[in-house]
């Protein structure tokens, strides 16, 4: 048996169909699911300090993207620093990624191998080799309270020839992920790949479940499936992963992914699309999107979200917002970002207490009501 | 008599040498002198919240552009808000500069003319006009607790020929501004021209102190001069400035310069360069420059300034900063401004107590210690 973290738990509190609410225990503290993860690449969520996320905004767990900490600032330096939360001053749960993921997507630049990984990175161009062992080790480093299995994320529309071996690499290499461990203050999760396909899906599940990973994700969504087919998986998928280990959808999403997934049973979520549409100005708002760069809100002196009682929303209007998204001011980001992520975090918020007060249906018509649209029929 | 504004009193408190502490009363609140206004060109101090500023970093007065505001977001959005106060959250007071300095800069795209200046903006290139009336009014609008008098700063080596001309034409707009106003809440400082000509200076503070200007401002320097010019300009100018009312030394400076300015008998400076510098990632410390994007700090683990008590110096390494300022991350702009103009403020309450424990000398010998250097001769 591999090395397990001594320091996690995670209880299950309340349900409402195949949603639920629990208790995520991590060596840097708790985390109440169903929850959203601010993405924070190269040590720092855009934009933010980690007072701002994890005060007013309510962050209560962030990711950290292992390939990019790799290779800047490099090992040697958060090594010196104790770790990656002393290094960003985050003293509170990470994940961090394996770094497949951006490691697949260098295409040209990468070339897989049974062990691993070949590649030539974005930035020097210098020669690399992720391997298993290799992940593991640098997460171990980076002191993740949620490391990711190293996995292949196959290509949409891959045949069920490029499935089949893709899949049985990536349990293989998985297996190996969980034999390099050596942190008891470091948990692991599993990663669970198949595309679309229910059948690929249920087996790749079923090998991965018996391993000892603290908990299970479904990669290789929002790849480029339609949404109907993303939210199918996940309905088919979630609910077969063992109930009583968090569930983390990979990469995903929008404010109705997070809802409509939520719905069909996932705990954990992350994306890049609040702080990144946040430095496009793009707000995220409980009646729909507003594009806050756009002249009808030149003088606008409604706050971005008039439901919303994050700082940026109690203390400035959309007009003076715009005005610093059209001057480039480093405030426009500041102040986008932070809203979009409150916005997220509300949003989760609010779906713990529904469904505890068993009225997840209810939450659901009031979510799409609020913008003029219907909710979608339950799973 | 032109209007008065009705919430203004300075009041010296101490002296040492030419030096002085006061308590400025504007309407907006208080600001203890020596002060640094940080720059906040077009409605935000670059990077930084209200809240951060007046808080932490300890500002008590900003500095607004007339020309930035006027053009984008433009005096009809300004004043539906109610103000650049309450348009950018700033509850304390704003100095507005009248636009002159920047419309002269703007060479090809304007005319002087006698009654004002003729100018192509920056931006759309649509032509506009500034007299001493229309800055008055615009500064009004944007409700600033003191605006400045519209005058030209003659170009570096301008001949007495066109010093005599430019001065005259200066205090006929200034006077022209002081009969402008129409608000009580407002009040309104003088400017002197001159050059480094101890002749020049000395007329045009004549013209210029028997006015109704509740403070009075050096212009023209820091525009090429020699620092040794600079300096003298100031020790012979200065003191000869009525004692009763604030002296501000505009657009001046460096951390050497604030020093030899106050013990010349300056109550207020406004500069970008800690603002500007930090933005590429160059920061200004008790022991000197300290530009944390050099290799050098790769992995130091020490603070931006050992000596600083900012929350970026007690929560970040120099090293981290570096990273953030490579993989350019927001926060690194964000981290290195908060710092600098921590800095500078700090320099000034240091200044200030200096300055009321008669205690002037001993601060500056130790200031330059710090950095290894001695200090220059007092005036
Ligand atoms: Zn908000
Ligand atoms: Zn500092």
């Amino acid at each position: 048996m591999s090395v397990r973290c001594s320091e996690f738990s995670f209880e299950v509190q309340a349900t409402d169909g195949d949603a639920r609410t629990g208790v995520l225990k991590l060596p840097h503290g708790e985390v109440k699911t169903p929850i959203f993860m601010p993405v924070g690449t190269q040590g720092t969520v855009k934009a933010m300090t980690p007072e701002e996320l994890h005060g007013d905004v309510g962050a209560q767990i962030i990711l950290g993207n292992t390939y990019h900490l790799y290779l800047r600032p490099g090992l040697e330096v958060i090594e010196a620093h104790g770790g990656l939360h002393r290094f960003m001053n985050w003293n509170h749960p990470i994940l961090t990624d394996s770094g497949g993921y951006q490691v697949f997507s260098l295409k040209e630049l990468r070339k897989i191998r049974e062990d691993g990984v070949e590649f030539r990175d974005h930035i020097s161009g210098s020669k690399h080799l992720f391997t298993p062992q290799k992940v593991v080790e640098i997460q171990e480093t980076l002191g993740s309270d949620i490391m990711m299995a190293f996995d292949e994320c196959p290509p949409a529309g891959a045949t069920d020839d490029y499935l089949a071996k893709s899949l049985a690499r990536t349990t293989r290499w998985e297996k190996e992920c969980l034999d390099a461990r050596t942190r008891e203050d470091c948990s692991m999760f599993g990663i669970i790949q198949g595309g679309t396909s229910e059948t690929w899906r249920a087996r790749h599940l079923e090998e991965i479940a018996v391993m000892d990973f603290e908990g299970l994700a479904i990669g290789g969504l929002s790849v480029g499936e339609d949404i109907e087919a993303m939210y199918d998986t996940v309905a088919f998928t979630a609910p077969k992963m063992p109930g009583d280990r968090p569930r983390y959808l990979m990469g995903v999403g929008k404010p109705d992914d997070l809802v409509e997934c939520v719905t069909r049973g996932i705990d954990m979520f992350d994306c890049v699309l609040p702080t990144r549409n946040a430095r496009n100005g793009q707000c995220l708002t409980s009646e729909g999107p507003v594009v806050v760069r756009n002249a009808e809100y030149a003088k606008d002196l409604s706050p971005i979200d008039p439901n919303c009682s994050c700082y940026v929303c109690k203390t400035y209007t959309r007009s003076y917002v715009r005005h610093l998204y059209r001057a480039k001011e480093i405030l426009a980001a500041r102040l986008c970002t932070w809203h979009n992520l409150h916005y997220y975090l509300n949003l989760m918020s609010g779906l713990r207490g529904a469904i505890e007060a068993g009225e997840l249906d209810e939450f659901r018509t009031a979510y799409y009501a609020r913008q003029g649209r219907e909710a979608p029929c339950r799973p």
